[in-house]
């Protein structure tokens, strides 16, 4: 009844991550539209840096801003809901504890860890897509080096000081350069009883080579240079078992408290209720015009969707989805208008990985190969470009030029809550003073070694 | 066994709070001692700001700083590790799992909340004293207008539109202000069908004036000002009962989902195994050298020590805490040298509560009274001067001035958690747009009313 007071195309979109938004975005200045964006978290997040607050480089509220700051459209509502399911035949997106009906529906949703049909891992490998994540994932790894220094057996403390990140995709390839690059700066000082630049650093990865979707060229720069790094890197390793004690793969058991998931992505889950073709992922085979087949008022985007382009994926890349989220807009409003409407075609101008400070590996305009620091300041540049907001802005710039010029982080390594609970049984050993016997740790140099780059 | 391979002196310092961390640093260089500074946090926290995290102006990062990172003297060790008690016959210090033998024993573990023998309250009325405190009590806010925007019942959305803070202390004052404040700049523009400037902030304390510790003009003027923020401030209010959906205070009963607790603090329970005089807030009545009575090695500084001087109480504010930490180094230093003792004076340098942006009440040198911008400076000043660490700083001054010159934050409004599962069900009226029909709130001005001050 109320809905007839509104003669507007109600559109509805699910997810704020970066297709949601530039399609949010996109429709914010259509008369003849309105915008519903629904979200479980209140803000949007910008993913690609994740792997920073995991490594204590930048703060949470950095790669972060408010859904309903960035959208302030008077056309444009958000509300803070986690979508269901949808009702395709009726129009209406099931929310917990209510329906929204639309005219059209754009699903945002993204993906998640895929732990190829071994729950259980999840518990013991935690993966890296939400603050959350990189929040617990940080307070892991500086738990387990505030562990080692209360362990006396040798062994176990190994265990706790042997970091194993398993997939060597970018994420992967990324958080092991820097958890490595943090092992060997600004840690090695706070501690008396362990030397944390003995950690060992190990990616794991299942197929052949690291960054398997880069030209060979670059995938074997990027070992090269995690391996400058003290990174090991076992490639076509694939994992069989992970618990608290360790990782199995082949015959080799590696024995480590803190198993770190970079590994597959599944869709999620939300898009099954359409009931439309999926691929092996999980993902919605989408028409050229970003629909699910058979439903032409539901959008599918980002990294929901299997899109192709002259027979090759789209990868699953922020400015795919941000490319995806305009077109959306864009077909809509064609509608609306009753004008032609165009298929999608992705735009690629490159993606990067970052290896360590002042290092990286990537890909311009899909065939100009880069490395190192040209590589590094073009992704550094292209970052800071499209975080969201001033302060954002500022405050990354600030951390990341501090971590630069002291070589190490500082203040964020932060563990939030008290996690004393999850330490290991105090050692009697602990009673004597760490120095000066036994030398557990050669003395540290007064000058820091060079870095490695 | 192994200890006797150490002469020096063992000092174990429990907390690492202002009181703990100035007795590390000032023995720090001590040949002749050793120390072992334990917590069960790996943070120093910067107290009197936290109630910036909790209204989304700064980052937790901001007023925290790694224990270690802070410590780095190498007499000095950094153990993560909760306090049990303490066997003052044996000289050890029991924490989880283990034991530590000590020779000086400095005890700064703090204050928590004090709930007045209704310790069901904690659940429904968080208090201020960690950062995980802090952080709860952002998302409670911040989780409270998203759910009132979902809320079409006008009587249950002006419940979650009702905030009370219970205490007026510098705690209560300082969130009653930032909180009101807040909604008031930066969030209405956010919300499409709520108009958060409606929102009340209630501040009850049972006793007859604010800041019943400031003199009484100080008191005044405070209460003037945050009335000029639209606190309503209610004195004289002594708290029956508090649940998940209101408080009562006299006959009168207050329905709100959010109750915020700034009001009575208690001595860690750490010091009751002391087993020696403790006064009603649980604190140790300490000698003139800041000792417990009959126990010469063991020192208790801070929020956990009732020290008195010419029959007044040290205040259990920053700047004392941090004077008796340098006071026992100093003792345990003139101990060991065979030098005479003195007793412990306190230098009132002054203390200070801010109101609102740019406004402050306070008392510079126990003397001069001070209030408005002035005080305000004063305060700010003095605060950045004693942030831990470069970074800190400057990542607070540029979100100060951030803040201060765009009125009203931006980007730390974060929820980091899913909070879907708080919120009330989905109203049916949301299917309808919430403008034009009907006008729930007043159009916003073009350009916003002027700053109060």
């Amino acid at each position: 009844m109320e809905r007839d007071r509104d003669s507007r195309h109600h559109v509805v979109i699910v997810g704020a991550g970066f297709g949601g938004l530039q399609a949010a975005k996109a429709l914010g200045k259509a008369d003849n539209v309105r915008v519903t964006v629904v979200d479980r978290y209140n803000h949007h997040l910008f993913q690609p840096l994740l792997y920073q607050v995991a490594t204590a480089v930048l703060n949470p509220s950095d790669i972060s801003a408010p859904i309903r700051t960035v959208l302030r459209s008077r056309n444009t509502e958000v509300l803070l809901a986690e979508a269901k399911s949808v009702d395709a035949r009726r129009k209406v997106l099931v929310v917990e504890g209510g329906e929204i009906p639309y005219d059209s529906l754009v699903l945002a949703t993204g993906a998640t860890h895929s732990y190829f049909k071994h729950p259980e891992w999840a518990q013991v490998a935690p993966g890296l897509k939400t603050l959350e994540d990189a929040v617990r994932m940080r307070e892991r790894v500086l738990t387990a080096f505030e562990a080692a220094e209360r362990e006396s057996d040798p062994e176990r403390q190994r265990q706790w000081m042997t970091f194993v990140i398993i997939g060597a995709g970018p994420t992967g390839v990324e958080l092991a350069g820097a958890l490595s690059y943090m092992t060997r700066h600004g840690l090695p000082k706070d501690f008396r009883r362990i030397d944390t630049r003995q950690a060992r650093v190990i990616l794991l990865e299942g197929l052949p080579r690291v960054l398997s979707t880069y030209p060979e060229e670059l995938s074997e720069a990027a070992k090269r240079d995690l391996e400058k790094l003290h990174v090991e890197v076992r490639t076509g390793a694939l994992v069989t078992g992970i618990d608290a004690e360790g990782v199995t793969f082949g015959d080799e058991h590696i024995a480590t408290r803190t198993v770190l998931w970079g590994a597959g992505v599944a869709a999620s889950p939300l898009v099954r209720s359409l009931e439309v073709p999926l691929d092996r992922a999980g993902r919605v085979k989408v028409t050229p015009l970003l629909t699910a087949p058979g439903l032409n008022d539901v959008y599918v985007i980002g990294d929901v969707a299997a899109a192709e382009q002259r027979g090759k994926p789209v990868p699953g890349i922020a400015p795919a989805a941000m490319q995806m989220g305009r077109h959306v807009a864009k077909t809509i409003r064609a509608r609306l208008a009753d004008k032609p409407l165009r298929a999608f075609r992705y735009h690629d101008k490159g993606s990067f990985a970052v290896i360590g400070r002042g290092y990286a590996v990537g890909l311009l305009f899909d065939k100009w190969r880069m490395k190192g620091l040209p590589a590094w300041c073009v992704w550094a540049g292209v970052h800071i470009a499209y975080l969201v907001g001033f302060r954002n802005r500022a405050s990354v710039m600030l951390n990341w030029g501090y971590t630069f010029f002291t070589k190490g982080g500082r203040d964020m390594r932060l563990i939030t809550g008290n996690v004393v609970k999850r330490m290991p049984a105090l050692a009697a050993s602990l009673q004597a003073p760490a120095v000066p016997p036994p030398p557990v740790r050669p003395e540290l140099p007064a000058s820091r070694p060079a870095p490695v780059h």
